[in-house]
């Protein structure tokens, strides 16, 4: 009797467990902040008398990383790494094209980047390498007391970015993804006029990366990039997308991601590239396209959408919405206005509410609210330097900025980790038929304690 | 001892039943269809001498209707009814104007459509009054053995849906929607293109009303369409969105809506509108923005919006997203497609996948892919008579033709139930934090029957 009554219970709490939360929210688990660890919420160290920098990933993003330092004062390009010798050397040829001294080369293996990270006159290591190392990189050369800075997407799955987090704070040292879409113009112009209310109360904003690669599947080395797509369910590269959104709507700066919830098409596309390839096409997990329906803790929602398939016109879908005003940057920019907002643009013009403004009053209002990072000459120069149209060479710019001055980063590694966690949650809300699935609050209980994203200068 | 046990198994019961659905996913109740009844798919039924037709609402909608009707051969506008009798005078005024008989008029009270429905010299009631009593019309006019085509959302509740198919289905009469958006022209274009294949497999469509409607709030009667928004959560306007939407996915003709998940942002404008009419503003239920996402059976997905409050560009977000091409309406129209699908447009220009085409190559695409619904003499003819640029006088002019001929009208009751239920199901989400809310199969059975969405035509 006494044993039949145990199992009984013992069914019944095994039922009582298998239902799940009984709100539907599927969470993640949070490890708790080992003891003695605080959080890395804006960051400030120490200032670097010069940034000394070892490269890791010297393939596609790389080369273009280490001609942009180049033109940035008191920085010193210390080592190159690459598994391909060649790499490193069209990378040295870059040094010596810009009169800088010639670097440390490091090759010929696939662990050949642990000694630069081991270099004990190195305080920057700068990760462009296929996403799969990024987080391993980043934790070994964070383990040697550098500093990281990893590209998109810094980190792949929850244990990644928990790892990345964890040895940040203990550490205290930087660890940033390389998101460069924040400082594109418009963006960088956009983010300035909503954090003076141009727009009111931003309650909506959204983000993608619909950019069709079929021309670009074959540059990645050992096929890695599409490999990591047949692999994964779930937006794998939400980065661009949610950067400026996230900067937009102060995500763990007064507001924090809530809730998520992703559904994504059938692969057509991705199973064809698969089969060409002579694979099994009914492996290949990602779908065509993705989207992922996100709601903040304020009562903002926010819309990411994921497409590499299929031949549509490069599209960020960046798009911000406000109770007095509107932006959007694709197909065409488009600013729109309540007329009571428009004052003081252009105040002689009949401005309709629900029409974007024109060009004239565009240009206006762009000088009239010039982001504070960029002064006329900085402006000029990223032009000149180039790296989509600018913004990679402002962004490696402030980078070097910050450190110089020992100022808070514009990107933290909260920030690495909110954008970059869409991938396996929504693979999580996928598989459970599109149930919504927590966003962990990443900065473990300090998402609310910085008023309003800002940059940071010195005095 | 045995009592005891029976109360540990009721509990265990109830405990297994309040974690709902194992799968995650909420289901609302699909009531039987009574027996003897069969479905109402492309109703097909004896063709009129004469449409001779009731017109219930002449405040907003309904006067344009009455004077499309008067440019329709083979019509009789039998009956006019409005609440506001200067209301019912004026339609009387537009059927002076083109040479038609006169009207019978009912007026002076909210009962008075009844006796309109009740005449035995009418087979279409047209209702085009507020939204709360779109089905109780058109279920009293049914009743009363007339077709019915009602203002959209025909329905406000899953309750009023199902009373609707049940009604059309047990009565064969036709009941359509006014959805004019499927009508437009770039919209009519590309659904013919989309079916020849021109997108290649489509896999994701958009849609939306983001229509900042502040300057309208005052001019509907009794302030009904506010006080709507007020009262309900979801995405209470979804039809102009969906319409098109789903007539390219070609729902309940092979494929079908399977589940949705909605998020709305907090209200902002909403509750100051509402409190600025002297009510208290925490009442107000609808969030400014709402997002839906579909993913129906064949692994396709959608994406709605609903946006009335914000001042933004007027934007029905029609997209339609293909394995081999690509169409956009808004902000500005764009067809990308593959270069592959590129040949015998237009041959000897050079045509980049990821660009969309030149103006000259889309004016060449429209006149190649024209609907074979819109003869030039009807394109022009809707162009002159307008209404919404002319899409208006093209659903009308398609609902009089196929009621003529004996044809199925171009959008059944299983439309109307598909094209209206994100206002309820939506509200189930949002109330559950997102839960995915199963959508009925409106055809209880018959969803797969016919293969891929068409237009019928007399012989």
């Amino acid at each position: 009797m006494k044993y039949g009554k145990s199992l009984f219970l013992a069914a019944a709490l095994a039922l009582l467990a298998s239902c799940g939360s009984k709100d539907n929210i599927i969470r993640t688990r949070i490890p708790a902040r080992p003891a003695g660890q605080e959080d890395a919420v804006a960051l400030r160290v120490a200032p670097l008398d010069t940034v000394r920098v070892g490269f890791i990933g010297l393939g596609m993003r790389g080369p273009g990383a280490v001609e942009r330092f180049c033109y940035l004062d008191r920085t010193r390009i210390v080592a190159l790494c690459d598994v391909l010798p060649e790499n490193v050397e069209a990378s040295r040829q870059i040094l010596l094209r810009h009169g800088r001294p010639d670097a440390a080369a490091y090759s010929g293996s696939e662990d050949a980047w642990k000694a630069l990270c081991e270099r004990d006159d190195i305080n920057l290591v700068y990760i462009a390498t296929d996403w799969k190392t990024h987080a391993p990189m980043a934790l070994y050369a964070m383990e040697h007391g550098k500093h990281v800075t990893i590209e998109v997407p810094a980190a792949t799955s929850l244990d990644e970015i928990w790892a990345l987090i964890n040895m940040a704070e203990s550490k205290r040292l930087h660890c940033m993804m390389l998101e460069n879409c924040v400082y594109d113009f418009f963006e960088l112009t956009t983010l300035n006029m909503a954090q003076k209310g141009v727009f009111g109360d931003i309650i909506h904003a959204e983000g993608a990366y619909n950019h069709c690669l079929d021309e670009f599947w074959d540059r990645y080395w050992n096929s890695w990039r599409l490999d990591f797509n047949a692999a994964h369910k779930g937006d794998i590269y939400p980065t661009h997308g949610l950067g400026p959104v996230c900067q937009v709507l102060n995500i763990h700066r007064g507001d924090r991601m809530k809730t998520l919830v992703a559904m994504e098409t059938r692969s057509v596309v991705g199973k064809k590239l698969w089969a060409k390839r002579g694979h099994n096409p009914s492996e290949f997990q990602n779908g065509d396209e993705t989207m992922t329906m996100i709601e903040t803790e304020k009562g903002n929602t926010i819309l990411i959408e994921h497409d590499v398939m299929t031949p549509r016109p490069y599209n960020r879908m960046y798009q911000v919405v406000g109770t007095e005003g509107y932006a959007s940057k694709y197909p065409i920019q488009i600013y729109s206005l309540h007329p009571e907002r428009q004052e003081g643009v252009v105040s002689h013009e009949n401005l309709n509410a629900h029409r974007p403004v024109s060009k004239e009053v565009m240009q206006a209002m762009q000088e009239k609210y010039r982001s504070p990072i960029l002064t006329p000459e900085l402006e000029a120069l990223a032009k000149e330097v180039g790296g989509h149209g600018g913004m990679d060479f402002i962004m490696d710019y402030r980078l070097v900025y910050c450190l110089l001055n020992g100022l808070p980063l514009d990107m933290d590694v909260y920030d690495l980790a909110e954008w970059c966690c869409l991938g396996e949650l929504g693979a999580i809300s996928i598989a459970n038929g599109g149930a919504p699935v927590e966003v962990p609050d990443f900065t473990r209980g300090a998402w609310n304690r910085i008023d309003g994203y800002n940059y940071a200068f010195a005095e």
